[in-house]
């Protein structure tokens, strides 16, 4: 019996948010596995707000999405057929699997994952890209000491949520900024943060001289815009940005908007710095391990989002990302054959 | 006898350029030397940039010159009346005397100089602030390492031009950036270059790319705007961006432009750092020693423009420096008691 595969295709390049008509939703026969290969059901989809800056052309950090491409995403999956010898029929696997309900993979990029450490949805999340971009994001690139301010945009996101985690773990002052009262709540009530900002409550700057008196040691950006225009305005000397993402300006139609006060980083004495989570593969394991622990000890929590559906449901997943649904990692769980 | 001297005060904080009805122009008595004092008489005044960002009001690194001050300046001088015992007469003297022709100074800050081993205007050039902010700006934050490509903005200035010839003594391939073919000339030709590109030529960014085919390893930024975002359009993985200054936006009357494409950080694991100059105080003279002997070896060549004239022609030196009249360092020469 031939599978039927459902599969998301990027129909053309947006402008601003992504249209229905800017996707194919595609049946199509599962391909034959050949020698070396093995055939993954996908269970789990990542959204992630990256994943907009995929579908534009042009330099970026990965190579765009082509037009007619299965559209590029992280996913879970269970091996369902193999003829390689590294994964067998029944491994659970996470990889970059597409927007798609069956992939065929080489186990190029590959990794087998352990449902008994954590559910598979945790694989996208703490213990996924999520948390590995938070940890060296926040660690590597932002290097905060015990005691010092560190503030978090998008900080109720995937990876917000865990990098100020991994800041309040390692004796930071946490302060995050997100879009709501629930979701602020949710932050310092649930996640420990010291502090968290409504950025819709508006005056985002007078809010952050109350909340990071002293100035802001680490800035871990996630948002762009005006949101990193009221940091830097609050730099402390020697202060650290780190540049994860920008989701304010992802689906911008003008000029992007720049940081006007970016000279502020003059005043500080401070640097912003970009980083891509690929650059630390070889330290993903390390990395996992002590992910692992915090969640084990119940110091780190990892909050997934799980929407149900198919892959004809993932356009309208991603939109709910871009209007600030979800709280903590969204995931489409996908169900159906 | 009681000396008289000229002073140039804020009189108005501008909107733009500097207008003359900004400043006022005095004569006034200059007061007595008290004990622990000493009276400099200003042969040279540094005329910067920066100068003009010390003009308005709000957060930077240095707090703003007030309604009324005496414009802040650094400058050059002789010391012609001392009851401090650490000045003699006759001693030359670097310090922030101010635009005005006599200065009265208790010693802080103010250093003696040694115009044996350079003319007194070299001493506010190459072995002065600007030789200084070239050093440590490219070398501590910089840190370009041989054989990488350094692009320099503002490369026929005062900071800009110590910078990219230090980037050529360390080997590195050396870019200019500069406004005009006399000043592109210069750099190559005199002040070995490997290329220099004419910004008013237009198509920075294609030139950017002939001259920085690999990218570019080091930007060390005087200017700011539509520069900036070429120059970080073409960062080579791991760049270093050095933030000097930002002249294009200095005299800005609408929104400051904040470069729109910094998430090229990401893209290229790069960093953009601010720096100041007084940070390194502690480590001046080390800087010295070595800046004077590439002078005498002939390594590196520092260029002062002076012009003559005395406080009164201050304002219009100014507005030479943001019309780019001038090549190397800019000097007013005040004649005249």
């Amino acid at each position: 019996m031939t599978l039927t595969n459902t599969v998301c295709r990027l129909a053309s390049r947006p402008l601003g948010l992504p249209k229905e008509s800017d996707w194919h939703i595609d049946e199509e026969p599962v391909g034959p596995v050949s020698e070396g290969e093995f055939l993954v059901r996908v269970d789990y989809l990542s959204v992630d707000p990256a994943m907009r800056t995929w579908m534009n052309a042009g330099r970026s950090y990965v190579p765009p999405v082509e037009i007619g491409d299965v559209m590029r995403a992280g996913g879970v999956g269970r091996v369902i057929d193999s003829r390689n010898p590294q994964f067998a029929v029944g491994d659970d696997v996470y990889g970059t699997f597409g927007v798609q309900r069956y992939a065929i993979s080489d186990g190029r990029d590959v990794t087998r994952i352990d449902t008994a450490l954590a559910p598979a949805p945790v694989h996208l999340g703490a213990l996924g890209i999520s948390g590995l971009t938070a940890y060296f994001g926040l660690l590597e690139v932002g290097r905060p000491q015990p005691g010092q301010t560190v503030v978090v945009s998008g900080a109720a996101g995937s990876v917000g949520s865990i990098a100020g985690q991994i800041a309040r773990i390692n004796g930071c002052r946490v302060v995050g900024i997100a879009g709501g009262p629930g979701k602020c709540r949710w932050l310092v009530e649930e996640l420990g943060f010291d502090a968290a900002i409504d950025y819709r409550a508006g005056d985002l700057r007078r809010q952050l001289k109350v909340h990071a008196p002293n100035g802001i040691d680490v800035f871990f950006d996630n948002v762009g815009g005006v949101t990193l225009e009221a940091a830097l305005a609050r730099l402390a000397r020697g202060a650290r940005v780190v540049i994860c993402g920008a989701i304010s300006q992802y689906n911008a139609t003008e000029e992007l908007h720049g940081p006007a006060n970016y000279m502020q980083l003059l005043v500080a004495r401070a640097s912003m710095t970009g980083f891509v989570i690929f650059d630390y593969a070889d330290r993903y394991g390390e990395a996992v391990v002590r992910l692992a622990d915090w969640l084990r000890s119940g110091e780190l929590r990892s909050h997934e989002q799980v929407i149900s559906g198919g892959v004809g449901d993932f356009p309208e997943a991603l939109l709910a990302l871009f209007r600030g649904d979800n709280t903590g990692k969204l995931i489409l769980a996908l169900d159906g054959s």
